[in-house]
């Protein structure tokens, strides 16, 4: 019978170990950091980290990328190039065309890729994926003006989400898999006494990838929102492909080629990862539909991500639509608090799934150490702080950013549906004379007018809602989280029981809440290593960045038995 | 602003550390058996170490229950009383009517339980929950005779399965939910360096449990198939409701009696777990498709389980059905072999998930040590062993056990479609006269015949089918597991290359594979803490006993955040 001593053959082999030995330590802080939810960043978010060099170099390249036909060997021979990007900054094109390739023709590749992949060891796969992170830091700067000229983010929201605040998101889910892949002995000899006689077996354990993965990268995150589930499928052993939005290709094309550069460099198939530019939406829906794609990563709207979640036989991991509601009770300092939430809805002009949309004030005011404010007062000092940040040059676009087209239209769309009290308009930027931009719309509805604010009006868009009192605002928040979903709900009360009140019911609807936030922290930013980004709890998404359930969906846990 | 000291409202409370000091060395021993997948058993498996008054007690407590209308005070009134159970063993109804309530009157009991389980902490869950086991223990045989006289299972099978095995097996998710729910740090001050100042936040992090869950039990396994879930909703937090098998109602009955006294003898709320009988099958699509059901779990037929698959905003856990292949290549000793495959058939007569279907013989025959079978000798000693269990007296209906009546219309639909090598017959038991039994039916069909081994035939029933080599026993084997799932794999095989082939073969299609397996162990057997029951991989469901997915999806980690 066959030798015990034999390697586990479905088992995964190693081959390179100085990789997975240069980047250890790393992993182990980012276990480490995830296990005790601290404070962590594996890649320091400021540019000065960088070196003096990097914001110039970084420029030099995107400029260098701009009006050309993109070329990828690894992928092969494109049946044509196509692009649309248009910069909210210039409102000029981009001029860069990429290679497009039928979606048979990738998925070809994808599952000659997996065969390779699927036995690579973990700790193989960390060991590269950690390498290309590294890579990836090196066109920090490049991504950066790839990402503002694209989704029109500030240079400095640019660099943090698409550069470090990635990369860090992107290392907690190799670290969360490493320690799933590892948690299980890959071998054992199980022995079941039987009087006087036993039972031997010898069992083998093997996390078996799933297969191919999808991710559907959304226009306004095109990194943050996707590399938590490519490195997640990746470390779990699955081939990804990528299709970003049509607005925002570029800072995903750079990424990919950072990584299939540092695959290729290491050995393994760079077409373990690829990037799909597909035509039409008639080859996304057949891409999605295809058998041979077992995972979906989606960041979108709602609709589209209840589509996708209906997809019979496939793994689906959804960031849709959601309400995020402010719950004003009582607070310390009302200019503290108002001028942080002002700051929430202006950042990126609320074009962030987790932006602040529907203000909930109590009719009876809102009190304060010294006194208490009239509802008609808190609504006045948001206006103000709106107005402050979106009228001095040096906020202004540097935190309101550019709009991407559609939401512009929003905007004037929803300016009809309630009372105006803070009108939309232009903002100037001193280096944009063309920036696509608007300083946010206020507006105010009655608590009867649900079909208002039941709506997610992305954008710089805030609804303010007089309510009869917190409690009446706690059971709209909830209401509206349980019925649409919510991903944030920034709450101030100084009073315990109504925090208390405020915590269980938002906690029926699996929505965090954040507590009288003030300062240079929002409700906006959720930390790698330490916030949980989506609960998955309600229909704002199925999937938590990052929840163990976020790893281990991705493979299967296969055990084999033998005789000895 | 608020007391940093103050107790996490939201966290849940123990109220009750006695219970769980007295379980905590179960629960950790459990954990580690999970950790290092070694043999453990927490309850022994032979009935001797229960005593000798056991049996007798458990016998006469079953024969009470007979022809009675059973009342749950705790469930309420009932609307009606129903019940239909037959012995397969006496042919004979039990004559035992339950109580009939309508699924509102059970949502709204499951819904009030639910406040106050969800906030009960994971030490005082646990604790209660053993202690539910240890009094399920005390009721082994009642529970065994009960099952015995429903699923037809054999004395010994109904124990060990509705018994121990069942106990360890519900054990299982108690220790790994408990494991996962303790993973995350309840609270944390988190505290972000920026430049000269720093922003401090204090987390929290709570598990969520998702709501009610529904269990669908079956007829054949009403415990083992059904406690995993049960006990992971209720350590997660989740309520339960059973749905039993209409045919296989009574262990069922006795073991909700159980938990049901042991949670109110603890001052929990006993409708924490209520059993519900349904009248009709509108009332059970009514029951499964209630928005206030969030988690379904479910044993049975694969067009139903695909349905509830597909049934929106809900998380479920299904085994179906699967078509199990043995591979026969080579062997040292093929009685051994024959004669463990051909008990495996026979087992309750094949009416496990786990029974081997389709066994692919090649036509070049099989290899011993000392010479090759043909493979018509192979084929005749597997009649010759399934006929020796059948009808050796000491064997007989003690392996067979009896039919339910489903099984027996199936063996005969089945036997027109195939060559009969061996034909069903009556097994005779001197103890009950009347029992419904049969010999198991040994098919032979062409390689061709796709549309009669692409069937699940539960019962007794095996399929022969000859192969022009083992490469075609294997893509055959691959092809059935991959289109319609599988849930084990017996294979057999002398030879390093071909063992390996079969390994990664059968591992693309997610299925475990026993290699090589002689003696008092079958492959229908998936031991607790050990092996992983079903992968969830493949169509044969989507759940697995017990992998950290089966317990970390029934609830959801929500962060709470506040200023310091």
């Amino acid at each position: 019978m066959e030798s015990s001593s034999a390697p586990n053959p479905q088992s995964p082999t190693t081959t390179n170990m100085s990789l997975f030995d240069k980047h250890q330590p790393q992993l182990q802080r980012a276990i480490k950091a995830i296990q005790e939810r601290q404070f962590y960043a594996a890649y320091p978010e400021h540019p000065k980290a960088y070196g003096e060099e990097a914001p110039k170099q970084g420029e030099d390249r995107f400029k260098n990328l701009l009006n050309q036909n993109v070329q990828n060997n690894f992928q092969g021979e494109a049946d044509s190039h196509e692009g649309e990007e248009v910069s909210p900054y210039t409102q000029q094109p981009l001029g860069i065309k990429y290679p497009v390739y039928k979606t048979s023709h990738l998925i070809t590749k994808s599952e000659a890729a997996f065969k390779t992949w699927r036995k690579t060891s973990a700790e193989d796969r960390a060991g590269v994926l950690i390498e290309s992170l590294e890579k990836i830091k090196d066109h920090f700067f490049d991504i950066a003006y790839a990402t503002m000229h694209t989704t029109g983010q500030s240079f400095m929201m640019s660099f943090q989400a698409s550069g470090p605040h990635s990369n860090d998101r992107a290392l907690e889910p190799i670290a969360l898999a490493y320690q799933e892949l590892k948690r299980f002995p890959s071998k054992v000899l199980w022995e079941k006494p039987m009087g006087k006689i036993s039972v031997k077996l010898e069992k083998s354990y093997t996390a078996v990838p799933r297969g191919i993965g999808l991710t559907i990268g959304c226009a306004t995150f095109p990194i943050w929102n996707t590399v938590p589930g490519i490195f997640a499928n990746l470390m779990a052993g699955n081939t990804v492909i990528i299709k970003p939005s049509s607005k925002s290709i570029l800072p995903l094309a750079i990424l990919v080629s950072c990584m299939q550069n540092t695959l290729h460099e290491n050995g393994f198939d760079p077409c373990t990862i690829q990037l799909a530019i597909v035509s039409n939406h008639l080859a996304v829906k057949q891409l999605m539909e295809d058998d041979r794609i077992k995972l979906i990563d989606y960041t979108g709207s709602s609709s589209f991500g209840d589509y996708i979640e209906s997809l019979p036989n496939k793994i689906t991991f959804t960031e849709k639509a959601g309400l995020n509601s402010v719950i004003l009770d009582s607070v310390d300092d009302l200019d503290a608090v108002i001028g942080n939430l002002a700051f929430s809805v202006s950042l990126y002009s609320g074009q962030m799934c987790t932006a602040p949309q529907n203000f909930f004030i109590p009719a009876t005011g809102v009190k304060s150490k010294d006194k208490t404010f009239t509802y008609e007062e808190v609504v006045e000092k948001l206006k103000e702080h709106l107005t402050a940040i979106a009228t001095n040059p040096k906020t202004g676009t540097n935190v309101l950013g550019g709009l991407l087209e559609g939401t512009v239209k929003r905007i004037f769309e929803v300016m009809k549906s309630g009372k105006v009290i803070l009108q939309p308009a232009d903002v100037k930027s001193e280096e944009f004379a063309n920036i696509r931009s608007s300083s946010p719309l206020l507006l105010e509805v009655s608590q009867n007018d649900h079909a208002i604010f039941e709506q997610e009006m992305f954008g710089p868009i805030a609804v303010v809602i007089k309510t009869n009192d917190t409690k009446e605002s706690v059971r709209l928040a909830k209401e509206m989280a349980g019925k649409h979903g919510a991903i944030t709900c920034a709450a101030y009360t100084t009073d315990q029981d109504t925090r208390n009140l405020i915590a269980e019911e938002m906690q029926e609807v699996f929505t965090p809440v954040t507590f009288n936030l003030t300062g240079p922290i929002w409700v906006n930013q959720h930390a790698a290593f330490s916030d949980f980004h989506v609960t998955g709890g309600n229909k704002a998404g199925n999937a938590s960045f990052t929840n163990p359930e976020f790893v281990i969906k991705r493979f299967v846990w296969v055990g084999n038995r033998s005789m000895v």
